[in-house]
């Protein structure tokens, strides 16, 4: 469903050609040395009951495929989740009024465990973020660094939400940022069409995984 | 007419009570130590023949209403504009791929002039921002903390964009943030009443321009 | 010892007068917001036995003296330790180059754990810090904005790494940042006090702790 | 001279050997892609007559050798100077109080005009930062992500202030950082002699400024 909601808006011509003439969404491509971003996909998001939760067993088995050609290149991937201190100063005050989920997030708690089926690699970081971006407050850059990364493959949840903001702070970072759009999920079908349509025309590639999978298909094996 | 359509979002209580069900939407309120920050009110965007232009007028009236009392009460105020190296080495080949209007953002030209009707002061710092977040890459961050500000009230465009960027960075710094909602605009009425909306429910408090004005009125002279 | 060293410095009026008329080592005095921080008060630091170990014994009294008045006083309270995934993808290759001791730090290990005698509360949070200064990669700086802290007791350990560090990310955003001399600890009593002399000339006001006490008793009780 | 200081803290084997003991002063060797910093080399530093001037014209000797070959090979190369605004928001309190030589620094003054020699060219950023590393509150960092740098060849001054500052923020950010040792220079002799040999064991690798000339001919050219 989502997919067709972006591929709507990819059908919207008009509207593209509109902010075309002003200059937005053209085409960043590809860098050399890509690496995957796992943001959220953590029960807080995954489980349906929860307050957050939707159903994002599509997005969750099109992450494990993208996984698995990424692993088998041998790309660095990163995961997140939210997590704070029981007493919460590492939320802050300001955050827990504006979104009072937060509250929610305890380290440790079934909540912010990461999806087991992700199969999570020891060489692989778990990031917990404060905030929506992935790159805020904590050490992902250091390491995209460390690695030589120029291009974020951004996958999870929520597409309005941390999928943006990551997207965003890669972009501002200037690196490369793809988000393969049936890979990002929201519990929102028209935030997530609306938000896609944003992210493509201000901050990164929004692409069909099939054609990711593609590409990653013809880099060579760092494994 | 903007203000229209985000009274028309506030009027949409179903779509309100949605997002506040999944813990969006709080109220974050007032700190002690207000100051204003004037987002890119420069040529670029103001001048109606510009390529990213339109018809700010009522918003730049709004805005030296708004300075006028915080200039009164002595409130910090900054300024940005964007602004890039001649050989644009600052903006980089990421941003200059995806936004091709950031290209005639160059040092000096008449486009990254601030509009001179708000007449800044000596003491009033202008900050050339590579991106949309006026935190990003620049020194606001640090001039905050000096003053020791712990609330911002954001103006100027574009509601879609800098706006909304700009005070995502302040909620992830756990800054409270204000937008008066007449005191922002966006060359798209419709991105700029879903922004405002957006903003309210994740890292903001829209409020209009005259309860803005009513709490300034209640602070102490620091002028 | 160090202390004395120290004192050394501070009698060393033609020193510190050829750094004033160069125009260093003015005092910052004291905002209105003091918050402490403990810089890596754990296994690795006060085992002598251990690689980066050294007796800190005396400043660990000293760090316990401060902490009952500072949580007498209600004063934020924030504990730093280092501590990487076990893969040390989160240190990165040219940080394991560098300080090879690094690649012992491992998450969970009893060589990251807090000097239990320090008895951490559950409002006082613990920051896993990858880099020398607390501000680096960490969430610390938004914790302090939203406790509108606009001061920064530093103390710890090692003057001349960790605590140096951390003076300098304070100094940079406008934090005023004092160190009680007796209350920060080095291996090397020599780059103890050359350290404590440079940051006192650059970062950060150097005072005894009797100061600093007496200082915090004349403020509020938050508690 | 502070060469010969290098060579002997470099010939002082039972220090070197007493902090390897302890898991520092590891060889970081060069990455693939290198950069040229070229900090604070501006009239405030460089006049003799100035309050932090000293003689540095063997240091701008090195540098303009270096960047021949830098220019040649197409390095990515940037220059800092500080700047403040006239009213001097941009520095802040803190900063002012404890370096009062910073109240000088205003943007256009002959003071902070680079060293003319050293021709900058248009495609050559010139960075203005406010503290003493190249990477605080700038976008240095944004510029050499989108350049794909992986190593900042460090030269300039002062040895103890902005070198050291600017080598730790690389080394932090997962940077490979070389400063040549007859290419920064400082006021004080000892405190540079002393800062080389800590940047050695720390943050940076130290070498002889033909090492570094050696190594850059060795690669392709990308003029």
């Amino acid at each position: 469903m989502p997919e067709q909601t972006f591929a709507h808006s990819h059908s919207n011509p008009a509207l593209r050609e509109q902010y075309a003439r002003a200059g937005f969404g053209g085409r960043v491509g590809w860098g050399e040395r890509p690496a995957v971003l796992v943001i959220d996909m953590a029960g807080a998001w995954t489980h349906t009951d929860e307050q957050l939760g939707s159903d994002l067993s599509s997005v969750l088995e099109n992450i494990k495929t993208l996984l698995a050609v990424a692993r088998r290149k041998g790309l660095p991937i990163y995961f997140t989740t939210m997590a704070y201190d029981p007493a919460l100063r590492e939320a802050g005050e300001v955050a827990l009024r504006k979104l009072p989920h937060l509250a929610k997030m305890i380290r440790g708690s079934e909540r912010v465990r990461l999806e087991p089926s992700l199969e999570r690699r020891e060489n692989e970081p778990l990031i917990e973020k404060p905030r929506a971006s992935a790159f805020r407050s904590t050490n992902l850059l250091s390491e995209l660094i460390s690695e030589r990364v120029d291009t974020t493959i951004i996958v999870g949840c929520s597409t309005s939400g941390c999928i943006r903001a990551t997207a965003e702070s890669a972009f501002d970072l200037n690196f490369h940022a793809i988000v393969p759009a049936e890979a990002v999920g929201d519990r929102s079908p028209s935030a997530h069409a609306g938000s896609l349509f944003d992210i493509d025309m201000r901050v990164a590639d929004v692409m069909p995984l099939a054609e990711v999978l593609e590409h990653l298909e013809t880099l060579p094996d760092r494994a």
